[in-house]
C-alpha cells in the first residue's frame, strides 16, 4: 500500500515529492512527461488490440449547459452564430447562384469540457514539470515550454477502462468515495486479464458520478462539490505503474473533499503534474464504453485522445476516441 | 471524365444536382451523410492498416498568428490566460501548501484552424443536407439537426494520402492549379497500390500550398487569394467513389479562383455538402505524413479525425491523427 | 393608484397593454421609444442643473467577479491580456528603442454589468417595440431596427434619484420588497422639490440591495434570487410621467419574486419595453451619488449615460455619469 | 517651436524625457495622470459651456466591420446573439404568457473601436506611468495600479475641437501629413476665441482621415498604413498646455509613418503615456461635431467621455458625448 504515512498534508507532500519526482528522467528539455512511455512499439501493440471496429467518443458535448460554474472566469463554452440558415433563407447574405452558408464562433475555457490538463497547469512550490520555475514556463503568452501543442501527436496508445463504479459499487460510487489502490486492484482482478495495466497505457477510471448526473438530469455539485475520486495514496501506483495518463468521469480525478484537513487544493494534482509529469484527463464520458466492456468482458482498446493543439495552452479540449 | 458539360455555372450546378444528390439515401433523419459509408467492418480493416505505430498530427497549431484574415468576423483563435505562472510565482493566487495553477481561455471561429465543415455549413438554393430547409436546420442556436456533435465518433476509418503536389508537380502546385480527376488518377497510379481508394475512405489531397506558406514564412493569400484545389469536375469522382470525406492542405478544398465566371462562391462546396452530404476537411497539415509516405511508399493509414463536439456547430476544429 | 385590477397575470397584462401601449406615437420608423421625450430644450435645462461640478460614475466595475451566474450563457465579463508588462519587461516583444506595450480583450454578455436593456431585448406575444414582429427586428445578426447604436447620443438628460431605500426603509429595502407608486410618491415628498419628476427625466431608483451585497461582501442571489423592485402596478406611473428611462441598483428593475403566480417571467419588462418603449437600466450603482444627495438635499443632476454603441446590440454596457 | 533638436530618435526621446516627465507630480500613488488637471471648478465651468442642448456621440459603431486588421490578436468586435427574435418567434424559448427575449455577447479587444489608451498601455524603457516598473503594474491579471476602472468618473471636462483638417487643409489632411504646433496654433487662431485651450481641457484634433474613409467607403490603411497625425514635436505643447487628454479621428493620434528613421514604434506614445501621464483617445468620430462647430463658430463644449470601467483594462472602449 502506498497510503501517505505522514500525518499531515505537508508531510505527505514532502514524502510524495521524494518518492515520485521524475524530474530529469527524460532530459532537461522534455515536454512530454509520462507520454514518453509511449513509443512506436507501444502504439503498434495498441492498434492490434482493436479488432471489432466499434468506436466510442468519450467527450461530453461542449455547450453552454455544461458543468462549469463560472467562478474565477471558468464558465462553459459559449457557442454563437456569425450567420445561420435563417439569414441564408431570408436572402440577407447577398450571395450568388443559390449559395448560402453559416458560420460560428466559440468562447471557452480550455478546461470547460472534456480535457487534458497540460503540464503547465499546476505547480508545486513554484516549480512546474521537470523542475522549471513556473514563471519561466507559463507567462501571459501561455505555456512557452510544455504547451499542449507539443503533445499534439502523443495521446495514442492502449487504453484500459477500470470501471470501479461497477466493480466496487453498484455502478455509481457515492460522492466523496475515496478510491484507493486496493480498489483499483480489486477492479482489475474482477474485470479479468484484458484490464491488466502495462507501461504506457492510458487508464480510464469510471466512478459513475457522471452517470449519476445524467440520471438526475442535472450537474449538481459536479464541478463544485463532493465527488468520488482517487486517493492521494494512489500516487505511488500511478507513478510505479508507468502509465502515460489517467482520466476519470469526474471534474478533478482526485476525490473531493480531499483527505487532508482544509485548506487544501488538489494535492494529487500537485504531485502528479509538476512532479511525476503525469497527464490527468477530466470529464471523460466513459459510460457507453463501460457498457460495451461489461457486455463483452474486454476492457482494453486503442485510445486516440489527441487534444486541440492550442499554442501555449495549459489545457487541451479533447474528443477522445476509443476503438475496440 | 466528369468535367461539367454545361457552359455556365447555372447549368453545371443543375447537372451536378441531378447526378450526385444523395438526399434520402440514408433515411429522412440522417445526420451523418457520407460518413455512413464507414461501418464496424470498415473500421476493423482500417485499424489493420496501421502496423508500425508511427503517428502524425495533421493539425495546424491554433493561435493568433494563424491564416485567417478576420473579415466577416472570421479571425484566428485568440488564446489568453486567466492566470499564469507569473501570478503563481508572485504569490498572487493565495493558494495554500505551495499549490499554484494556470488557466486559459480561447475565442475562435470554428473554422479558424484545421477543421471539418459541418453538414450545416453550406446550402444550395435554401436547402441543407438531405433536402431540409436551411432555416429549419441552422438557427441562431446552431445546427439543430446535423450539428458536429452528431459525428463525434464518426471520423475513424482508413485514410489515403494523394500527394498530387509530388506526383504531378515538384512538391508544390502553383496557386490556381486546377486538380482534375485525371490528376487524382495519375497520382494514385504513381503512388502504387496502397493508395487505391475504397468505399468509406477519407482522402487527403496534398497540394503543397501549405508547404509553400511554410517555406515563405507567411500566409500570403492562403485564405483570401488564389490556391490550388479540386476542380468542380471532380465532384463526379467524389460522389462515385463513395468516400467518407475529403480534406486538403488548403483553405477551401476547391480551386481558387473558381473555374466559372464571377461572381462565384465555392461551387464545389455547394454540391458536395448539401447535395452529396460529403464532409470537407480544410487546412490539414499533411507535410510530415507525406514525407513519411514518400519514404516508405505506403500511402494508407488509420485516420482518427474526431472533431470537437461543440453542440450545434457547423464546423468542427480537429486534431486529425494518422497512424501508420 | 395603478395596481392591476385584473385578478390574474393574463388580465393584468391585457389591461396594461390597453392603457400604456405607445405604438406609433413617434412614427412607424421609431428607434428611440421614450428617449423621444428628450429634446434640445430638455438637455439645455438638464445641463443647467449641474452647478458644483461634482461627478459620479454609476457603473459597477466590469470583471469576472461580477454578479452574473453564468446560466444560459450569461456570465460575467472575462478580461484577459494579449500582452502585459511582464512580456515587455522580459524583452519578449522585440520592439525597438525602449518601447513596450500591453493590450487586452474582453468577452462579455452585453447585460453582464451596468447596462441599458435595448428595445430589442424583450417581446410581448411576439411583438417588439412599436408593434413590429420580433423576428423582423432581432435576427442572428442582431437588432436590425432598434439596435443600441441608434441611441448612441440619446441618454443625456436630467436625472433624478429616488432613494426609496432611505426614504421608506433604513437604507436597504429587504429582498422581495414591492415598491409601489405610493412609495415613489412618498420618497419624492420626503426628498423635496429637487426630486419632482418631469417629462424626459431619467429616474434612478435606489433600493439599497447593491449596498447590502457590498456590505455582505458577496453577490448572494443578486441576479438569481429575490430582490426589492418595482411593482407591476408602477407601470401606470412610468407611462404617465413620460420619463425617458428608469434604472435601479438591482438586476431586473422589477421586484422578484414577481407579484403573480408562477410561472412568470419579468411581467413589468413585458409591458415596459415592447409596449411603452421604455428603457430600463440595471445594476446602476447609485450609492455614492445617494450619499451626496442625502448630504446636500439635492436629488437632481445632469445624467450622461451613453451606452457602448455595439451595432445591433439588444443591450448596452454603460458607464453612467451623474454631474451635480 | 518645440521640434526635437536631437538628430536621432534616441536623442529626441532623451530630450523629451528630460523636459516633459511628470513623474511624482501628483504623488506616488497617482492613477489619473493629466486627468488631475480636472477638478470640480473645471467641471463646473465646463458644464456652463453647454447651452443649446445639442448632443453628439463621437463613437464609431462597434462591429465586425470595423477598422482593425486582426494582426497580433487585435481584431474587430465580434457581436453574436445568444437568443434572438427568431427563436422567440419560433416558440423555441419555452417562456410563459407571451414573454420572449433576446440576449447577446461581444468579444473585443479593448482598443478595437473608439477608446482611451490606459496609462498601462505603453512603457518607456520598462517604465510605466509615474516611474513604476511595467512588470509591477500590468500583469496577466491586467493593470493592477492604473487600470481604466480608476478613471471611471474622470473624463468630464471642457472639450475643444481643433479642426486642423478644415483650418489647414480642405477638410481632409493627406495621409502622412505631419501636424506641428504651428498648425495647431493656426487652427486655434482661425477658429476664434472659443477654441482657446485651457488647463484641464480635452483637445480633439480632427484630421479628416476618418471622413476620407467614410467618403471612400472603406478602411483602407486606416489602422495599418500612413495617416495624418501629431508630430513628435507637439509633445512640448501637449505637456505645457496642461491639457487633460488629446484625441483624434485617427488610429494612433501621432503621424504615420513616423518622423524618425525606422524601425520606430509610436514615439509620441512612448513619451506621452508613461512620461507625461497623458491620455490619448483614438478613433473619435468628430465629423458631425465639426460640421456643427463650423456652422456656429463655437468649438468648445461639455465633453463626457467616460470609458467602460473594465477592471485592470489598459484600454477603455468609450462612447464620448459632446454637449453644446
Amino acid at each position: 500500500m502506498t497510503e501517505p504515512t505522514g500525518s499531515t498534508l505537508t508531510d505527505a507532500l514532502a514524502e510524495a515529492r521524494r518518492k515520485y519526482r521524475n524530474w530529469g528522467r527524460w532530459g532537461p528539455d522534455d515536454a512530454l512527461g509520462t507520454l514518453n512511455y509511449i513509443d512506436d512499439g507501444k502504439r503498434s501493440a495498441a492498434v492490434a488490440v482493436a479488432r471489432a471496429g466499434r468506436v466510442f467518443s468519450l467527450a461530453l458535448e461542449f455547450n453552454r449547459d455544461g458543468p462549469r460554474s463560472g467562478s474565477r472566469g471558468r464558465g462553459n463554452p459559449i457557442h454563437t452564430m456569425l450567420d445561420s440558415g435563417l439569414e441564408a433563407a431570408a436572402g440577407a447574405q447577398g450571395l450568388p447562384h443559390g449559395f448560402g452558408d453559416a458560420d460560428d464562433v466559440v468562447f471557452m475555457p480550455l478546461r470547460a469540457g472534456t480535457h487534458w490538463d497540460g503540464l503547465g497547469h499546476v505547480y508545486d512550490k513554484g516549480f512546474a514539470w521537470n523542475g522549471r520555475r513556473c514563471e519561466d514556463v507559463v507567462t501571459g503568452a501561455g505555456d512557452q515550454v510544455t504547451g499542449v501543442e507539443r503533445q499534439a501527436a502523443s495521446f495514442v496508445t492502449r487504453g484500459v477502462l477500470l470501471d470501479v463504479g461497477r466493480a466496487v459499487g453498484d455502478g455509481e460510487l457515492p460522492d466523496g468515495f475515496v478510491i484507493t489502490e486496493h480498489h483499483l486492484r480489486t477492479t482489475i482482478a474482477a474485470q479479468g486479464p484484458s484490464s491488466a495495466i502495462d507501461r504506457g497505457d492510458i487508464v480510464l477510471v469510471r466512478t459513475g458520478q457522471l452517470a449519476r448526473c445524467r440520471r438526475l438530469a442535472g450537474w449538481g455539485g459536479y464541478t463544485t462539490g463532493a465527488a468520488p475520486g482517487l486517493s492521494f495514496g494512489v500516487l505511488g501506483w500511478l507513478h510505479g505503474s508507468e502509465i502515460a495518463a489517467v482520466a476519470t468521469d469526474t471534474f478533478t480525478v482526485e476525490v473531493r473533499p480531499h483527505e487532508f484537513d482544509p485548506p487544501c487544493v488538489l494535492p494529487l494534482h500537485q504531485i502528479a503534474i509538476p512532479n511525476i509529469g503525469l497527464f490527468l484527463g477530466e470529464m471523460f464520458d466513459t459510460d457507453a464504453l463501460a457498457a460495451d466492456c461489461a457486455a463483452d468482458g474486454v476492457y482494453e482498446f486503442l485510445l486516440v485522445a489527441a487534444g486541440l493543439p492550442i499554442t501555449g495552452g495549459v489545457g487541451a479540449p479533447v474528443n477522445p476516441i476509443a476503438i475496440k
